[in-house]
């Protein structure tokens, strides 16, 4: 079997070495000439044979729109594209629809597990018609842990990303959850061996985690965390899940409480926080500090 | 009528203003030498005269204990001490049972209204049974606004202190609703003049309120707050109102929330930041911000 | 000075009657032919007489545009529509854009005061260029409370909806946290006249607002609360609220928490709780509440 | 090796069979006669021959230093009590203080694990001195999991506490945490297998825990959880930790807000909402529903 790749970052190489060495051929592109199989993705297409043909697309969302429009022309009936990105879920029903027209399939696929996944297998909510997702199936498979497990229809289309975005809440506020945690141990507290609390916990607690193995990695290899800032970025998906609950009318206080945080730790100076000082100097005398 | 005034900071001295102001007399003391019109607590309840006599507390929570120690045996059945500082509530019942044991009354009175009180008038919350409030009645009226409005017998003993435990928790709360929309406006937004939005909004609005009035004349004296620094500091009572919230199981988000707020801005460096920023170098290999 | 005003509901009818008792003729259009002074839009239009002419928009955000488009032929250069409803603020400039394409003026308006700001003036937000501002202006001190109070241009178009909708956050914020008080003096507390500590924090404290007003008459009129359930509804614009936050990465932990102690408060049973509750019962064994 | 273990319930009976499945001797005591072994703790004590003594203690909070106070003199010099059950860490350090006055060490153990620990073994984080600690280790490893794994001397008298108390937050918001995931796929969402995916989650992604591993179990044997009302309990140690947090002032966004989540959902009505609702009737007109 022989599939395209569009998008060869680090995830998209490390899936495209994952497939390779499961027995799936790739054709892979990139804007990048040194990353490519392909010059072009008309050449990358041509290089599939004959249809069905299956595309399997890794990009930023930004561009992912584009791609879609440069490449219906080169696909015909029977092909499926596959958008593996970290879409947001509302931008797959309409993009089904436009390849509809050319009667070419459409399945959204989140794709979980990072820079691990290339060894162990990757996690997989896959969204689209039961015929597009049977199509692609043995790439699925391929790119799922060998058991056969951590990989599922979730529903149509946009079900994969939807299960995806909310994945990555969950993650948010799992990483805030231990991140609190290790705040308290860290402060004025009786424990004096943090990287070891952690470590133990790995075993026979409730809270063991995969997210707790890389916790005691991280502290172990710089205890005390004293080579790392507290700078969090958020790759987007975690203000999608909020923005999903606003619209379904869902509480997520710990989700949100978890990006808030992120967005806190980048800030220099709270503006928010100057307002509050501001207001205790106005009524109570109380004392602020000058702006650094 | 004369009482005995113990504190004479910043609080304390505005009371004695005030209370002098409204035709009391008031014989203060201060460890302070510079302050105080009497030399020792003794002289000072000597200069009281006979009972009944009232005693008034205007003390740091950490040292109201030993000065009630000191002052029980100076005072005797009859007389009625009140303290108005920020004690916790579950301080007060104890605290009268040992008076009560010399016939000596008490009572708890939360003091709200900061500096501006001295001249408009105190919001006034007292505990106590009905014959120490009575007792205490003309001390409390001089100090409230002239009109009678803003003074509360709010239960027995410990009921005022939770008064303005709860009124804490609801101000700290408060300020982070205007802090947080303050910020919003100075995001990037289409509002360009947000002095002026915040003095529009004082006048026939949902959001009017005293707090308002201050964030306004904190913005005219410094738009953009560009002299104040976002470090905002907590007093001790809104941590007050969350454990009084955990032991009720209350759920208390907005007013924890803007504790939370508070000492984050404190924090040069967020640990918890620090281990969500080492994860997500783990798993997806997410670069992070070498420690400053 | 005559206007038109589409919309007539209870805020449009009381909008139309301060108008009026302050000098501003109003020709009122409403579907329902019982509240509508013009049998139709053209006909509201033609009332107003040669331009250039003022429509006052006072809409459900659904028809907004519908209405636009219709009124759009009807009118002609030099004439302004004001939308004065809650409108999302990103909606603001496509509208304008749309109009200035046949010269008609654009202005957005964020409105204030509920019911109560017929009599006392409503707080005005508008966004929108200086010349349509000025067009309108009359029309905005007419509205605002008498001393010319409550009023800002706040920026360009989308400025006034905007402020509006920082505004509306705000408020979530507050009544939550004089809600969280509440809360925490019906619990097991020693306060025992919650109406009354309500009625007096009016007067002197920190705390005191508008707001605090309102609960005080709500308190009094239904002390306990007991005829009324805690079934809290939300309008759309502390949702907005959050999503502006989100896209300028604004922590807002007090008002996000505001909205969702209303989602929660609609909910029968939580399906985040039988979750909770389910994996107590997995890895403790504790005894679960069976489905009611 | 023979130790006495006083608390038979659930936790402490399949604590005793891990131990006597491991080599341990256990005179086992509790008030219940049908579950005891030793008829007093005199005779417990009796039975464990001459010291020096282990004796392990997984009691309620509330009876521990009750039970302490019994103990005392029928133990000597060189004799150890470990207090296994959930005991708050500050109690820790008195009791250690009372023990030492009689030469009898002390240790506090936090155990996790819950009802599946009797098999894999438990986690385990001791707090005491070295020496204390050195002699109950023989215990302690025939507890935790075979490979040696999953325990932790923390540090001093109360680090193990401390550490089981923070372990118990980041459950509470690990909790929280899938809870939220799972409503927002319960919501109206395109996912139509929420079974199915949190089973796939189990495997490749991110998120996967033994937490996960529950939930999928939960959701398996009562897909849509039908037979569970959202009632969810807490155990205190969540409310101990928010404690500590606002002690030393760390910010627990998270960890609260999955505390005050399970608080909202034992309400049958908000009081809180019920505020919120009157006030939005006081100044929208906005309608309520009456109490049921």
């Amino acid at each position: 079997m022989r599939i395209a790749l569009v998008g060869l970052g680090r995830m998209g190489a490390n899936m495209r070495d994952r497939l390779k060495h499961r027995g799936i051929d790739v054709v892979g592109y990139d804007r990048n000439p040194a990353l490519r199989d392909a010059d072009s993705l008309e050449s990358m297409v041509t290089r599939l044979g004959p249809g069905p043909r299956i595309v399997w697309i890794m990009l930023p969302e930004g561009v992912v729109d584009d791609t879609l429009a440069e490449l219906t022309p080169l696909l015909g009936a029977g092909d499926v594209v596959v958008d593996g990105g970290n879409s947001r879920w509302t931008a797959d029903a309409p993009r089904a629809e436009r390849l509809a027209a050319h009667d070419i399939g459409y399945a959204d696929c989140g794709v979980s597990g990072g820079v691990w996944g290339a060894e162990g297998g990757y996690g997989l909510m896959v969204g689209g018609s039961p015929d597009d997702v049977r199509a692609i199936w043995p790439v699925l498979t391929a790119l799922a842990p060998e058991d056969g497990s951590g990989l599922v229809h979730a529903g149509a289309v946009g079900a994969g990303h939807y299960a995806k975005m909310v994945h990555n809440g969950i993650e948010y506020a799992l990483m805030e959850a231990y991140a609190e945690g290790y705040e308290l141990l860290a402060a004025d507290s009786p424990v004096d061996s943090i990287t070891e609390v952690f470590d133990a916990w790995r075993s026979g607690t409730v809270i063991r985690s995969w997210l707790l193995d890389l916790c005691t990695e991280a502290l172990r290899s710089d205890p005390g965390l004293s080579r790392i800032s507290g700078w969090a970025d958020d790759s987007g998906e975690g203000r999608w899940t909020v923005e999903a609950a606003l619209d379904a009318a869902v509480p997520v206080p710990a989700i949100s409480a978890s990006l808030f945080a992120r967005f806190a730790s980048r800030q220099d100076d709270s503006p928010a926080m100057r307002l509050v000082a501001a207001m205790r100097q106005q009524f109570g005398g109380h004392p602020v500090h000058p702006a650094g």
